[in-house]
């Protein structure tokens, strides 16, 4: 496994905000997609526990900080552009605010 | 297994452009995160092979429509806030273009 400094991620290309997917390393799962900044990718790396920027309030929030259902953070991905990361994580209880374990649990049609 | 219209989605929060994971549905790994507008999309739906939009070539592109690593769609899941997809794929040969399996081979560090 090579490795990647978080100096040399690409954050300007997306206007500070990076594309994160949460995905839960026991069950294999895709939890839920948000963003990060820089910071919150730092707070991700030295807390342990999964940090995003929230677009809609314009600040940096601990994912489970209110509902308790917190994302212990095992790895950190980063994909070939060093434009996007996957968050390898343990979820407590779970990701989505509608109660679903993930957020992904709908299917999309025409 | 609820439903989601394509035109339910919520593209002008990211001006346009929505957050794509493609997720491997036999080997359950996250492989790439690409960007798609509502016409690739569309595309997707209609012709089983995941389309995305290029940010830097400003175009519509079938994965693998070169390389010859398609993707085949098996479904096309949506998040909660209906700004975020998963293509649920079958990966031809491999996803990366360093030749690597999925986009995601690095490790983030400090």
């Amino acid at each position: 496994m090579k490795y990647v400094r978080v100096d040399e991620l690409d954050f300007e290309k997306s206007g500070g905000l990076i594309p994160v997917v949460a995905y839960d390393g026991r069950t294999k799962e895709v939890l839920m997609l948000a963003y990060a900044n820089k910071e919150a990718v730092e707070r991700t790396l030295t807390s342990g526990y999964a940090h995003y920027f929230s677009r809609s309030r314009n600040k940096i929030w601990m994912k489970g900080e209110t509902s308790g259902n917190v994302q212990r953070v095992l790895e950190v991905l980063v994909d070939c552009d060093n434009d996007s990361l996957i968050y390898v994580v343990e979820q407590e209880g779970v990701a989505c605010h509608t109660g679903n374990r993930t957020c992904f649990f709908r299917k999309l049609v025409l």
